[in-house]
């Protein structure tokens, strides 16, 4: 299961302080423990009001870099943002990162396309369109066949484009989780594409959301979900992602699931 | 999600010494708490080594419907106690219970059907033949199509065929597990009966075998199972069912997850 790392991101109080104080120590002990927490990817998102998000994102990139060389998402709802991003990933030989990302909005199409068909960059593709969330898993199915059209045809190989079926919370609408479920099942069995979520919005609103959040995970992974993008420094949450990797037949001889437990990370 | 409390079982020790010593007190309480903790059907299953099945069956049936008018699933390997045992649970206007189980076994279908037949059980089917447990799901599948067969000709509706598609223990083989959640997909994908599983073999000797445990239900409630033979006395396994019924749009407003929340349940 790819799990990305969410926490480096402007919408977090703490982070932003750090983006605005430019406050790089912050930064890198963010980035290194979720590395050490099992992170195999580290989302990037340099969004802070009133700041310069070209520059802010190029900073942080810059500031991960210095410190470990694990793959990073480029997560930015601004175009110029997004380019400068995966220009910084890639300076000097750095690893094409992914894109968070894509959708069937149509201003989003005409941002991030290019910069997927140049670098061939993995990308995350949103069940969401012009319209809106689709409250339908057909809807949401035909979303994600558009996104699998267009980014076939800028050259990039379906493993590489990851469907996030996008989840509302089931506290304002009961059939919420059941919508995503449906729709990550149509996704699996018709499409050669991988698939994710940031999963965590299922539970807004209603008491432990922890509880909630990795009980939806292992329902998803049921169903074959390849990735989340979630807190890999939430000791239960990623005590149930070894749970799944082992019962998945991900973890030969549960040896991954052995030695968390042997290290005291399953309590 | 139907839930079985598995407790009333002579293979445990504590039930075994109350069978053997006749002590009612103990058999209603552990039937007392099980519904208490929300369990719909009781499984009750009177084998111990060196009792008569028959008759410590029958005073078990006894014993819990003076207790509790909940619905009892008669659980055994002997046919002739099944048969006095379904008999128990029906005198006197008891309700029709469910039969743990039928099998592709040659000597279950001929022991079982005409139980099925006669009155109606609702029944577990697993997915095992004369040659054992599959290996492949479509062979455990095609156990599960032979039973619908079966027990439709016997006038059994396909809702109360509960298939379960068993599952081994994924210390001894890492696709133990996905096995059974492939079995479970195509039972769900092509088969108008219903799902369960006495799921906890699937962590057989491997540490923390409820963490295991309730993210393996949790999985299999992503692909939809129906139903779980289980300790519903388990705090963490019923907080995971809680989270599981609201995340699947089975309770509306969230309301029994409020509910379990405010009694102090899902800590």
């Amino acid at each position: 299961m790819l799990l990305v790392g969410e926490s480096i991101n402007g919408t977090r109080k703490q982070v932003a302080e750090a983006i605005g104080g430019r406050d790089a120590e912050f930064i890198k002990a963010l980035a290194n423990d979720q590395v050490q927490a099992g992170a195999h990817v580290l989302d990037v998102n340099g969004g802070v009001a009133g700041g310069n998000e070209v520059e802010d994102l190029v900073w942080l990139i810059q500031t991960v870099r210095s410190t470990t060389d694990i793959r990073l998402m480029v997560d930015s709802a601004n175009p110029q943002a997004l380019q400068a991003g995966v220009e910084a990933c890639v300076k000097d030989g750095g690893q094409v990162p992914f894109i968070n990302s894509i959708s069937g909005e149509q201003s989003r199409i005409d941002a991030v396309l290019p910069l997927v068909e140049k670098y061939k960059c993995p990308v995350v593709g949103l069940c969401l369109s012009d319209a809106g969330i689709p409250p339908t898993a057909e809807d949401r199915f035909a979303v994600a066949q558009k996104l699998y059209d267009l980014t076939s045809g800028a050259g990039l190989p379906g493993e590489d484009l990851w469907i996030d079926p996008l989840v509302l919370t089931v506290s304002a609408d009961s059939n919420a989780g059941l919508v995503t479920l449906e729709t990550l099942r149509l996704v699996k069995e018709r499409l050669p594409v991988r698939t994710t979520g940031g999963l965590s919005n299922v539970s807004f609103g209603l008491p432990n959301r922890p509880l909630l959040n990795r009980t939806f995970v292992a329902m998803c992974a049921g169903l074959g979900i390849d990735g989340a993008v979630l807190d890999v420094r939430n000791k239960a949450m990623m005590a149930t992602i070894k749970a799944i990797e082992a019962l998945r037949g991900e973890d030969p001889y549960c040896g991954a699931y052995l030695k968390a437990h042997r290290a005291g990370l399953l309590e």
